[in-house]
């Protein structure tokens, strides 16, 4: 599993002692827990002596009114990857075109399904932004679904609304279903233009999934959640919904979060300066080719094959070496974008490294 | 969802408004969460912003240690209903037999997977005790696997160790897997002399499912695992493995909960002496045939149909209505063992219902 996705710093500790680290891997926020949320922890305490509300009757209210959908198309998860492993069980398909590179587990949950998997290739010539028409020309009669996570992982390319629009009218044309991963959008300047929740009624061949895990900095408490308007979709959901899957703490939490106008925008706008600042200084850098970033974290190439990640592990720096992805080899690399003080030290380090 | 199982406090909250509630319609710890495990809450707050660990390396070290077994014999799940679904699909039998009443959520483990479901039905005359003789002639050639919770719930009955040895070694010899869920094993007297644990590494058809948020009373919070030495199934397990399912402060609490001897003998005794004490209070009420209890509820049918659950309702206390499950019908009902006090507010508003 460790070497499947970032964020193992466990692994890494325990193999490095008592060294401190600082986690580049996972795209977290760095402003951290608000201090409301942390209240909403000890405040839930209490409750944990009762099974959740099998209803999640608040919880459901506040990620209503948040997106300002009908409560009714909402289906919570144990972190977003439940969410896609469920994702794939309901609409079983016969075959799913997903993109390369792309967050991985879709994979995973469409084998586990019995699903085939087709890799729609990005190119390095286009910088890893997606070609609308090419997608749309491998929408093959045997695709069921497409996935597009929007960002994409790793690479953090943004599809044109424009372009998304064409290839949702062309999936609801064909019957296909189309899985649009947002779990980045609240990182990306402009959420509202590029998110497509406001279309969900418009398209019931549409689910759109989101996690609430990274921009409020709680990965370890574990809560996504997918939207639609598909009747089947949300029926299966309900017939074969795993009961209490939430745990109290994150529900409670979640309601908090979400009604936090400030944490929001002041988070924003940080991540906006350090991704501005970072980019810069990585951009700077001979030997790397930086990708341009939209979200909490960057992309990047390096032109000489060296043990990046091995040695900025030895300056307690953890980084995600990208070797795993379909379509990417040795040289790709993705780091976080974090505070000040901690996005210095990387840009410092690596600097020295690259030399 | 509200119907199928006991403890939706939320729901009736939402109804009742500010009228307090006793709820005996789950089996959690009376005593609550120890102060221990209230601490390993907070102090894993400031983990929250890295993703759980993937390994669970403490998790399944503190888990092997408390049962004496090897950590590759252990997999996790979030809340021992979601260890149901996996075993379901793991095992992927074509027909599973499983015990009329027991827990619920099995048989929507396998319809889910596709698995057909057979059931057998406990008597009444023997007081729904398993006849293991009447249970091995039901594993027919298409049965692949068997189910038994022990203690069985609702009905509280535990299967001698000498039955339980006869049915395991014919599933073995057929080569039907055997599901033994002891999700309530440490609330019972002699917990060693029953639960399978240590037979293990004998029976390669064995699962054991454990659940840790009964007794340590952390329902809220989603923990269970189960356990099994067939390499098949945890070939099958590491294969399709959704990460970071346990959340970081379940995980955390587990590692103290696990080594807090003074708290686990003291719950046992507690549970021991209010169980005795609720069991000997309800057998003397007429109109009320109450079973003999083993672990922390107990089951009892009422002569005369009535609105039993509603009416003790009315009086702030929830308890379970069994007639949703199979076998089962109106008049069956469940309540949980709790402290004193409340137990003897059950007994004195049941014993005022019945006259």
């Amino acid at each position: 599993m460790d070497n499947k996705h970032g964020g193992n710093i466990h692994e890494v500790r325990r193999m490095q002692g008592s060294m401190e680290i600082i986690d580049f891997s996972a795209n977290i926020n760095p402003l951290g827990i608000s201090e409301k949320c942390k209240k909403a922890i000890i405040d839930s305490i209490d409750d944990l002596i009762h099974y959740p509300d099998p209803d999640y009757f608040d919880l459901k209210q506040a990620i209503g009114a948040y997106h300002e959908i009908g409560q009714n198309r909402i289906v919570l998860g144990n972190g977003a990857i439940d969410c896609i492993f469920q994702i794939a069980e309901f609409m079983n398909v016969e075959e799913a075109l997903i993109l390369a590179p792309t967050f991985i587990e879709y994979e995973r949950a469409f084998l586990r399904n019995g699903t085939k998997v087709k890799r729609h290739n990005l190119s390095l010539d286009r910088g890893f932004k997606l070609d609308a028409d090419a997608f749309i020309e491998e929408l093959t009669d045997s695709v069921g679904a497409a996935v597009i996570c929007n960002p994409n992982n790793p690479t953090g390319q943004v599809v044109p609304s424009e372009d998304m629009m064409r290839i949702m009218e062309h999936c609801k044309s064909k019957g296909i279903y189309l899985v649009i991963d947002e779990a980045f959008m609240e990182f990306i300047d402009d959420e509202e233009a590029n998110s497509m929740i406001h279309r969900l009624e418009d398209f019931d061949n549409l689910i759109i999934l989101r996690s609430l895990t990274k921009f409020f900095a709680i990965p370890g408490l574990r809560l996504g959640y997918f939207l639609t308007s598909n009747q089947d979709i949300l029926d299966e959901a309900l017939r074969y919904r795993i009961p209490w899957t939430i745990n109290t703490i994150a529900a409670n939490l979640a309601v908090e979060a979400l009604k936090d106008g400030e944490y929001i925008s002041e988070a924003r706008e940080c991540i906006k300066k350090e991704r501005e600042w970072l980019y810069s200084q990585l951009s700077e850098i001979d030997g790397l080719s930086v990708f341009e970033p939209t979200a909490n974290y960057i992309f990047f190439k390096v032109e000489k094959l060296m043990d990046l990640k091995g040695m900025m592990l030895k300056e307690g720096i953890m980084i995600r070496h990208c070797a795993n992805y379909y379509n990417l080899d040795e040289s790709y690399y993705r780091v976080a974008v974090k505070e000040r003080s901690q996005n210095e030290k990387l840009s410092e380090v690596l600097k020295r490294m690259m030399k």
